[in-house]
């Protein structure tokens, strides 16, 4: 006997994203969905980002990890709603765990992060309900990445190049990265920054706010 | 109706691990098996193994990833049995794709490295009949990763904590990754390595011929 489990464990997943995402069409709330490697620098571009963010900005951040709470509470700072996912081993949030976390929140937010666990091939499978999804390469990470992983990059709308402050310290080729990324999504739009020095955040935030 | 699906399939798992691992015991074969975040540093620390190699050594290497036979290639140049395994979107290395890949190489190595898919979670589940484990963290990742991916460094023998190179140019404190690494995997031994430079390689290349 053979079992479509994937394939219902997927439908379940996709029937609750499809609710979280009518939730936030109908409250007019624009979700991104953040994916990357361990490290590349997903918790450094939200700490800049909700800094930059005046305190009335109605914004939430819901931040994935598979122990600790480190991310909550580099996040929680700023002062917006800041809820830490643990999946306890599972290696990319699922729909359910946004609904679960959400009810934690008041419903004011009008921007709501998904930051999810560091795995760039995993949390591509699953919709979180998100209106667009972002994937942060740094620049130490080498330039084939999109080639290695080409799902999570075939589904992103978005690519930030982060780290480019370490740009004379690696050989990494950002033409490359570039037309790899194209390569495998031609509409990709990228973004090349610096969490670091702050370089190319206008960028980031010009995207984003375009989405609003 | 449960059906404990995951436990059967590493059940799988698991029984072809124990016949590599008793086929690898019988010939006197070294296998280790090395996982990290993407763009960690695996096929360039494997470069410089096989670079400092004997061409008379008994060595193969098994490299595997989602797409693109890019590390294989890589890896080919310096005259030693090296097969990529495309995994064709499955996030880890299992024990049947070693298997298969072996059936393709002489039965000659006596040390035989297995390159794992870049993923700092699903890898650590499945067991590949190997001797000995090694992680790779590199200084860029930031020195947290052992406690947000316990499983990983719980399970390995070996952290090799990679461009040490860029320590100048990131907030990377060795001391605190050391402690966290220790924190999860009290026995773990650490090498400081630059794959670029080549500093820390010879500690590198002591632990492993310690193995042998």
């Amino acid at each position: 006997m053979r079992i479509p489990l994937e394939r219902k464990v997927l439908n379940e997943n996709d029937r609750i994203a499809a609710g979280l995402r009518e939730r936030f069409r109908e409250r007019g709330v624009f979700c991104l969905n953040l994916i990357s490697s361990p490290g590349s620098g997903k918790t450094s571009l939200l700490e800049r980002t909700l800094e930059g963010f005046d305190k009335s900005r109605r914004v939430a951040v819901l931040t994935g990890d598979i122990q600790t709470d480190n991310d909550a509470r580099r996040l929680a700072r700023f002062g917006f709603p800041v809820r830490q996912i643990t999946t306890g081993g599972a290696c990319h949030l699922d729909a359910r765990m946004v609904e679960r976390a959400l009810a934690d929140i008041p419903d004011e937010y009008r921007i709501l992060f998904l930051e999810n666990v560091g795995n760039l091939v995993c949390p591509t499978s699953y919709d979180l309900g998100e209106d667009a999804r972002a994937v942060v390469l740094s620049v130490t990470e080498g330039e084939d990445k999109p080639l290695k992983y080409p799902a999570t990059f075939h589904h992103a709308d978005l690519m930030v190049l982060n780290k480019i402050d370490l740009l004379p310290y690696v050989p990494f080729q950002m033409e490359l990265a570039r037309e790899y990324a194209r390569r495998v999504q031609p509409d990709i739009e990228i973004v090349d920054v610096s969490c670091t020095t702050g370089e190319g955040l206008d960028r980031w935030r010009a995207w984003l706010e375009a989405r609003l």
